[in-house]
């Protein structure tokens, strides 16, 4: 007899079936001993004897049993199979668990976030939490489709560099054989030297930020969701960049509807268009309805992205808003100047629900303008020659953007830490375990 | 005016048009200038006066031109816009290329490997180059479809580790803060991790080996497209692993048709069912056929990878073979051992055309039994932390396997160097510019 998912169990009353799966929560009755069995598709009842009295939360279990309807006294609404029951006739346990450090019984886990990280192969079974992953493989998914609807092909971008390119002190450096190599900091400089090979590319790739701090929304390692395109503009970026967002999102909203259902989440507004608003409009805003006075500032402020992100949904029923034209030295060089005001760039942010999700930019196109910028950040167009070579042979006017994987998944379920977001979230002090601990143990 | 695409072309016969792109090839009759235009769609040939004179290879140009039908005398059958060409009335240069340092202009680029690597960016946007990565692109769709229809859910997992947890010296060391952290060599342990979260995961992942040698097969960071069942046994395993390998290459010869013609590729051959053999089985057939005697060995080598190949293709019409039972001690510790003969485990490679493509096994499932072959390999289960977690907590049957996408690229396209079918290969020797090149420049 083959295996029967527990989703299909509805269908098969007054059949007898092998099911497989771990014992979610158990109830004994008495003589009855009611288990609850998890397995990928679901939860199901089950109704035993005392042949399952050795039973712990996490066994792994193979029964046996004959699937009955529930008397409608004991049907469970809130359960896709909570109209039957199995009665069950043989266990045999596949793997036996340690008795578990906590309650995995709540429908929230109600746990400190070092110890939910500290026993992340553990937490991670926990419903609500596993959802959140569930949530993130629809927006992936969301994201590829949107990208494939924008004719992107798909690219492989390597994560070992011979240099450090992208500047800054903020990269993990690597023992390459007799030399040193550096982890890239983003898939950006790969997907533009791509530019003039499929004209438009997409790729999900890691990025690694070697960031001293520690905050809700920064990850040593996180996943970039990148596009980039030759022959467009500004306008067209935005554009671009606004669909990627908004169809992405609405993809996985119908993908995975009913675990969002377990986040209670309002649908992602839209409004009629997302705002788009400059750095100084936007700072101007933030003054007149905050009297916050950030209207000389180089960037918005985590608090700047949360009022300027209530504002959009206030009056454009928005939960983006696109933030441009930052200035030019507070971005990376590859950004273009705007030409009407060069100290501003033509680069933007989107923003949803409160955080920066993305950010891109139109590039330079130009290859002396491009080597002058290099040389004018005081870096050397010698540790760039692969990238420059893509465009001393003839580089389209192009710009793309990347968004953060888990940034998104955090503020669309609006998780309070961005570790929560990630399956096996690094940052300076946790690979897995925390790293000083490790450090004692040695 | 909006843009046209050049696959829209022949669809626009009459009409006034905007066309971008790259200058592919110029030849001068005279007065009358022709430039083959290449975009992301394709090639079309513009008719231009001395306008054009100016123009090179790999300049990026706009024009207007109004879409004529060819004199049938001057019909190209081989061009998909060969009966239409462009009257060009201007030309807009978007940017200019430098001269380029050989030839692209052939339909294979005859280049020695070290060439073509060494001017990456620009070889890639050679017809034949570029194709290698659209077919890429279409093995790793082929790939996601596949898991997805075995109810597979998609992973994100980590490439930075604690410790160097497969074993063996070939792991690239990272400065991680102050600590000392590594690239991981697979993610292999991450997805056994996810099994009692999702039961059925995929993952495409980077892999890293940090192997001092310089073969035709092999990377120091390679992509890894990874599947992880529970509830499974050896012989359904096998079913799994034969299903995805087939049906990733089925689809994506489905999905680039076209491209694969370039190659002249002949389609996959399946025959009736692949062959499965033990690897002594393997060893006995490539002694009968080729009285190599290597049957006490402990592994395939390349040349017995590409003999049994060669007999799976005659005897069973199969492109594919699966080879099972590896000596135990020669896979990785987390390979179950066939308990009806322990020296030999659960455990098969794919191969295709020549060479071995996929490998996986069933796992050891049981934590104590885990913990005790951990300590016989002299690693320490303290390093396994967060791994073991999951085998503590109920961890079914389970089992899995990785595809390798550069060794199936290249043999799918029967390329002669791994280095082909990655975009930026990184070796011994290179991180996209010679390594040694650039210790002397410093």
């Amino acid at each position: 007899m083959l295996r029967t998912l527990i989703s299909q169990t509805p269908q098969k009353i007054g059949e007898e079936v092998i099911l497989q799966g771990w014992v979610n929560a158990r109830r004994d009755h008495g003589k009855i001993i009611f288990i609850d069995l998890r397995d990928r598709t679901g939860l199901v009842q089950l109704v035993c004897n005392n042949n399952a009295s050795d039973l712990r939360n996490e066994d792994v279990i193979e029964i046996n049993g004959l699937i009955q309807k529930r008397p409608a006294s004991l049907i469970n609404p809130k359960l896709e199979t909570g109209e039957i029951e199995i009665a069950v006739s043989e266990i045999k346990t596949l793997a036996k668990a340690e008795k578990l450090p906590f309650d995995m019984g709540q429908e929230t886990l109600n746990l400190e976030l070092p110890t939910l990280l500290d026993h992340r192969s553990l937490t991670l079974r926990h419903s609500k939490v596993k959802t959140i992953f569930k949530i993130q493989a629809a927006i992936i998914e969301g994201f590829r489709k949107a990208a494939k609807d924008l004719d992107c092909t798909e690219i492989i971008v390597p994560t070992i560099a011979a240099s450090a390119t992208e500047g800054g002190a903020e990269v993990f450096k690597i023992d390459y054989f007799d030399h040193q190599a550096y982890l890239t900091q983003s898939p950006q400089l790969y997907k533009q030297m791509l530019v003039p090979v499929f004209e438009r590319v997409f790729t999900i790739a890691k990025a690694y930020r070697a960031e001293p701090s520690v905050t809700t929304r920064h990850l040593t390692e996180s996943t970039q969701m990148d596009c980039e395109f030759g022959f467009v503009d500004f306008d067209e970026l935005l554009n671009l960049l606004e669909y990627t967002g908004t169809k992405m999102l609405r993809l996985a909203e119908s993908i995975c509807a009913p675990d969002l259902e377990k986040y209670q989440m309002p649908k992602v507004a839209l409004g009629e268009k997302i705002p788009r608003l400059t750095l100084r409009e936007a700072q101007e805003i933030i003054y007149q309805e905050t009297k916050r006075d950030n209207r000389q500032e180089k960037d918005l402020t985590p608090q700047d992205e949360v009022d300027i992100c209530q504002w959009a949904l206030q009056k454009h029923q928005s939960d983006f808003v696109t933030i441009t034209h930052f200035p030019t030295l507070k971005r990376a060089f590859y950004t273009k100047p705007d030409s009407k005001d060069p100290e501003y760039s033509l680069s933007y942010d989107l923003l949803f629900r409160g955080m920066e999700i993305c950010s891109g930019s139109q590039r330079i196109n130009d290859y002396d303008e491009l080597v002058d910028v290099i040389r004018s950040r005081s870096m050397d167009p010698k540790n760039f020659e692969m990238y420059l070579m893509a465009f001393k042979y003839g580089m389209p006017p192009e710009g793309g953007f990347s968004f953060g994987l888990e940034r998104i998944t955090k503020n669309f379920l609006q998780l309070e830490n961005i570790r929560e977001a990630s399956l096996f979230p690094r940052d300076m002090e946790r690979v897995d375990i925390r790293l000083n601990t490790k450090t004692n143990n040695l």
